[in-house]
Order: structure tokens, then C-alpha cells, then sequence
């Protein structure tokens, strides 16, 4: 197996959230959060052109998690699940994903929509998202099934649309 | 600014790719190949459930790239810009992102559609896809104009649709 792999923050994203507690999650959360992800100066010549792409995908790191669990009850679910069918913080690489709408650029700093992260959260990568999964292709598993018994408890509340944010 | 992350992969890509001249690119580049991937036996458990979705996010790394350029010339465009507006894998942290169709699961084996890394590409996450941004909401930058101008060139050649990868 391939060594250990070492990675460095490219830069730190500021939110309006500052505890995880703060962060819309489970059925029917709305990501619509604005907030900034700041590129170290050295690198913002990485950022030429990005201001034609609607939607970024933006690599970070959970800086604050600890350790992982391979199976964990999510705040969706009353019933666990494989880490790596979860978004769950705890991870064994604490990598999280989320997908932005990049609403403007102002030198090294982006602006978006779609922040789920913790303010000063480590940014490691940020990718142009160029295609979609179609949503009548998509297939949501434990998670469509969690909703479902969701909504029969407590009806309004469900929303299997989902937002962008892919947290 | 935050320390360096370390990751340990938690397993590895099977791919018919052995060269990267063989992974299709640019314009029209079809990602259907089928792959396997295969996951440490320690870390089977974290696969429950995963059954259950269409689709997941690989998140891998690039092993055979070494350095990176803050701009550089994509195969799709005979102009440069910058990294974080490409999918080039020389990139300040070498990681890269994969959506793919989840075909079937034997054990810690997940049989995938979709695979655009090399063979035994080490992965370091695995994550359920939960939504896509719909198809008129992406504005695709300058990779939208180098398809316009590479089908002005070449007619036919041009697929604004794209593939479901994300390389």
C-alpha cells in the first residue's frame, strides 16, 4: 500500500458559523449560507479564470474532528451506517466536500453561496464543477429511506430535493 | 495557517487505465470505463449501506504527478488557466475527484462505472452523492468557449452535455 500523503491548506474559508450546532443539517436543511473562501496570496494566480464557472467544488479539511467511527448514526437517521455511506465528520481521511456557488471573485478572495463549513476551516483543493447527475438518476439510499420515515413522523418537514450543498 | 494534513489511503482504484494517455479527455471524452473500487479489508465496515446509492464521489490521488503549476494549458484548450480552474492533476495538494455509478458491492469490492484514474490509484475517500446542480443552473467558463471554438474547428466533436466524471 502507498504511503502516508501529505497535504497543505491552500487557503481558509470564512462562515458565519462558528459551532457545528449553528449548521443546517438532515432533511429538508437549506445550504444557502454566503461566505468567503480566501486563497494564500502566494497561490492566487491558481484563480485565473475561475470567475466563469458557476459552481466549485471545494476540498477542506474537518480540523476539528477527531478520530472515526466506521459505523455512525447520523443526525439524519436513527439507525447507523458505514462511515463511507455518511458524511460524517468522522472520517478515517477527515476530508469534507462541498459544492459552492461561486458568486464573485475579488482578487484572492471568492465569494459563495453554500457554505456548511466552520469559519477558518483549511481549504485544500477548489475544482470547477462541470456536470451533474441528472436528480431522476440518483438514487439516495438509507438516506432517501430516513427521510421518508422522517416526514411520516413529523409531515412538512421532508424535502427530498436537497439543497447543492454536498457536505 | 494550519499545520500539514497527513492521509493514509484507505484502498485502491482497479482500472484499465495504465497510462494516462489511455483515460479519455477533453470535449466529448466519454467516461464509461468500469472499474473496481477496493477497499481495505480493516475498513470494510465503513461500506454499510453504500448499496443503496447510485452514485458516489472517489476522492483519490494523483500518485504519478509531481509539482504543480499555478497555470498551465488543459488538453481541452490551447490557452492557460489557472489550477484551480482545471482539473489538472498538477496541483498544490495532488487530490483528485470522481463521481461514479455504483454498479454492485462484493465485500469491500464496489464495481463502478465511470473510472478515469490510472490502476492502482490509492483513494483516501468515498463519499454518497446526495444531489447534482441541474444542468441549466452550470456555466462551465472558459471550457465552454474552447468546446465552441474546438467544434468550430472540428464539428462533431463538440458534447456540452459532458459525462457524469469529474476528473
Amino acid at each position: 500500500m502507498n504511503p502516508a500523503i501529505v497535504l497543505s491548506p491552500i487557503g481558509s474559508v470564512r462562515s458565519p458559523f462558528t459551532d457545528t450546532a449553528q449548521i443546517p443539517k438532515g432533511p429538508g436543511a437549506r445550504h444557502d449560507a454566503e461566505g468567503v473562501l480566501e486563497v494564500l496570496p502566494d497561490l492566487e494566480p491558481g484563480l485565473a479564470d475561475i470567475e466563469g464557472f458557476s459552481h466549485l467544488f471545494v476540498l477542506w479539511i474537518f480540523d476539528r474532528a477527531q478520530g472515526f467511527d466506521l459505523l455512525s448514526r447520523p443526525p439524519t437517521d436513527d439507525r447507523p451506517h458505514g462511515v463511507f455511506a455518511t458524511r460524517s465528520p468522522r472520517r478515517p481521511n477527515p476530508i469534507g466536500l462541498t459544492v459552492v456557488e461561486l458568486l464573485g471573485r475579488d482578487g484572492r478572495r471568492l465569494r459563495v453561496r453554500g457554505v456548511d463549513m466552520l469559519d477558518g476551516t483549511p481549504i485544500v483543493d477548489i475544482k470547477p464543477y462541470l456536470s451533474g447527475v441528472p436528480a431522476e438518476r440518483i438514487r439516495r439510499g438509507w438516506l432517501a429511506e430516513a427521510e421518508a420515515r422522517a416526514s411520516t413522523r413529523d409531515p412538512g418537514r421532508g424535502d427530498p430535493g436537497g439543497g447543492v450543498g454536498q457536505r
